[in-house]
């Protein structure tokens, strides 16, 4: 394996108080693992934050993935949060199995020609080019894994993209358009949120009935 | 309660195999209840689909709502999905509680202009002007209500504005901006994905390596 062993330099950590916010607005999200020395990666539309502190996020797998056999064997797993330069890669992650591969020949990063860092505690493989990265020890909820396919996790810790996120928030802007986030709507096509708006709040007519 | 009893003939009823996709791409939604009379409304940024068939969607709702309090009471919530020209709609109903007028008093959608019509099967509120709805039934699950504050409903009814969501999917156009949904990056600021691009397969180095 090619991977880095430390934290890129052009990375920023991420307070462990603000990492949910990195999935807050639903974006699709990429799930790896590696067991005994074999990587794997996985795209997954569904997941959301359940709590902020301590950074606790749902994130849906399927019973028929090589990925959930690896979660349940190490009980860990990384999200990386890829953007709009990473469409594709997303796309094709999400649609070929790593199963086949198991253990000989070249996994999904080699096959795909993709860069990985490993992350500092849990030495889970994290994927270059996203703009979000979290490495995440799974809590044993077995009923909700066979039921409904989702697994909580905690974040043990977490990273970004400066230009993109930072001081706990994303900024979507027309000068970092190529690193906004992805979100799934079907069959392969992405939308990604690069106009924000600020709610107000509306007067109450409370007072007035 | 000014509530309409039949759908609104401009709404499109949606297979219920394509229900989860109106919140595949992680779109802040509008959480409502009705109990003994007396409705309620708040937004949700956190929910994902957990099953496809059938449609099955994961939802956090804190414990000091008072929408949590008539979700228990009733087992049963339903899910608007609310667009640009509702942020401020969506900002405001996520900030109040319902509490304070509960059972006495306007309701939120009083106290803030919000048209409803009733959903057929459960007779819960739907938010008028929102592009997709969901009526749903609450499955029974303690545990992950009480330690994750997730609940897991199953859509029995939904319904999309066919200007926007039609044949089981999102249609994000210049022609229609201001039904696009909305993705809370927090503190009021909505992400809204307009731009699409389709993901395509890389090729496979496999068998090069």
């Amino acid at each position: 394996m090619s991977e880095l062993v430390a934290v890129p330099m052009h990375l920023a950590p991420v307070d462990l108080s603000h990492a949910s916010r990195l999935v807050n607005h639903g974006p699709t999200v990429l799930v790896s693992t590696v067991q005994a020395g074999h990587r794997n990666l996985m795209a997954a539309a569904w997941s959301m934050p359940v709590e902020f502190t301590p950074p606790r996020i749902a994130v849906v797998i399927d019973k028929s993935t090589f990925t959930r056999e690896q979660i349940r064997a190490t009980g860990t797993l990384a999200l990386s949060v890829p953007c709009r330069l990473q469409a594709d890669l997303t796309f094709t992650v999400g649609q070929v199995s790593g199963r086949d591969h198991a253990g000989e020949g070249p996994d999904k990063f080699e096959r795909y020609g993709l860069g990985a860092w490993t992350s500092p505690l849990l030495h889970l493989p994290l994927v270059e080019g996203c703009v979000g990265w979290m490495e995440c020890r799974v809590i044993e909820e077995a009923h909700t894994q066979d039921a409904y396919d989702t697994f909580f996790v905690e974040v043990v810790g977490a990273w970004s993209d400066p230009r993109v996120f930072a001081q706990g928030r994303w900024s979507f802007r027309d000068d970092n358009r190529d690193l906004h986030t992805l979100h799934h709507l079907g069959a392969g096509v992405f939308a990604i949120p690069s106009d924000t708006l600020q709610g107000r709040l509306l007067p109450d007519q409370g007072a007035l009935l």
